[in-house]
């Protein structure tokens, strides 16, 4: 299986990544890199850092720097301002590819029809404007597994957004609408899978030279959770996305007809999930309203502890 | 306990004023009238027909016909095309006083100030309305209850908002943020409180006479339920508001900020409950968020078969 990880990291974007490394039996062709948690440029020498720490055989592609329409929104207050916590990881510029990311995707996509899978973990900005630039590309993906909305639950950013739809709301509308297989891992989920100091621990003891610096990272994101969250550890969000495109049998999903909220005033970037079919539009959407946390728990972390890839 | 009723009957509500008019202990000063749930002229004959049904020694006065800058939208789908299910009622025109119902919330509640609550279980644009037109209102309130919203659970109208809301959110956004203490009595709590056909066979059989009536419009009422909603019994909305704004006991509360969603496309009259301060703003909303079912709807049948009063 083939997958492309749009990512913005972002502390869970990196584990992500890690994540899918280690995942057997899957081919990353490459990572691509949006403005979100941090502006493009950050997330793109995160990207690098992570790649090198991996020893990866793929690159990162510098996608999108700008949300659609709108002004880009940042969330250093969640994952610091390096956007790693305080993981200080070497340089990885020879990680960075010279091709922007929408073309990336636009290529392996057409390059290998029916075979990948996007998985994207922050503000949908590339692969909408890979869709719009591509029209042919939803019919040639083999499915889009998106960290995002709250169509059930609280948002994040606001009560009624989860960040990453918040921030681009218009390309998420794209996406959601395109035509393609849409998995929405959303907050109803990601909430449930929670990384606590137990499992930190174990990490930074068992984990070699990664679970260190994983460790280094998620004590940060840990620390915000314990903070604001009243929750008794840090959401798994990217990871748990990565996961589910990966192995749906960890969620239950239900397909409806999923909008989003592009002119509300309190709502930007709210997911509705029509349910009951209120609106009378086609399902477009695979909302993930149950996870097996136990079984995600385990299977991430022998996937991160494990030392033989 | 001084009350005023602002109703759209509406089965819901004609079950809500019975209740109040057995609540011991309190005093209605009258029944204002509103389009909601079908047109003013409807839900005011409709008034009209209850009070006789109930010998009631006070009045309806009715208010405005349309939101206030919305068109109204109706709900014969669930109320019957008289408003009333099967009941067939006398009409009750000498009960229908010649008075606007703006007017007349404005002159009782200047004439007994502190000691007035008033209950809206329709949309709020009579509410609204007086406060306009009589800014001093809000102070001299004792409170207003409302039944609408759907703060932490989904709409019924659409997947985002509850119908009295979503009918006229203006109006809704107008009275959350008067400054009057507000209670939100929301589909959060009313949807846990259902009269199934077991309560209503009660009603029927202890009820007498108004048993009888009130089994008519319910019988019409919770067959729309049992098709509609996968729910096992039909919720009594606008009865647990009045039952709330008399005895807040039967709920637990918590005051935020909650914000109508005025110009959303999907998301027309959400009720955003900012549990978490994200807008930063003035908490101005106590938002029902659990209800002791059962003492509910024991009170509620104890009250309605009683034939003392």
């Amino acid at each position: 299986m083939k997958i492309i990880l749009d990512v913005d990291p972002g502390i869970d974007d990196a584990i992500a990544i890690a994540l899918a490394h280690k995942w057997p039996g899957i081919e990353i062709l490459g990572i691509t890199t949006v403005g979100g948690n941090l502006p493009l440029e950050k997330t793109t020498d995160n990207g690098g850092k992570i790649l090198k720490l991996l020893g990866a055989n793929y690159k990162v592609y510098p996608g999108m720097a700008q949300p659609l329409i709108r002004e880009l929104k940042t969330a250093e207050n969640i994952h610091g301002p390096t956007g790693l916590g305080y993981a200080q990881l070497p340089e990885g510029k020879e990680y960075i590819a010279d091709k922007h990311g929408v073309d990336f995707i636009i290529e392996q996509v057409n390059k290998y029809p029916k075979e990948i899978t996007l998985i994207g973990v922050g503000p949908l900005t590339n692969i909408a404007t890979a869709i719009k630039k591509d029209p042919s590309l939803p019919q040639k993906v083999r499915g889009i597994c998106v960290m995002g909305g709250a169509v059930f639950t609280q948002g994040n950013v606001t009560p009624a957004a989860e960040f990453n739809i918040y921030v681009d709301p218009e390309s998420a509308e794209i996406v959601f609408n395109c035509g393609a297989e849409i998995i929405l891992v959303g907050l109803d989920v990601t909430l449930k899978v929670l990384l606590t100091r137990e499992h930190l621990e174990i990490i930074q003891k068992k984990g070699g030279s990664l679970g260190e610096s994983i460790g280094e990272m998620t004590k940060f994101y840990l620390e915000r959770y314990l903070d604001g969250n009243k929750l008794p550890g840090c959401a798994l969000h990217d990871p748990l996305a990565v996961a589910v495109a990966l192995d749906k049998s960890l969620v239950s999903m239900e397909k409806m007809y999923v909008g989003v909220e592009t002119k509300g005033e309190l709502t930007r970037g709210a997911t509705i999930g029509d349910k009951l079919s209120r609106f009378n539009k086609k399902p477009n959407v695979y909302v993930c309203t149950q996870v097996d946390s136990n079984r995600f728990l385990e299977l991430f972390l022998d996937r991160i502890l494990d030392h033989t890839n």
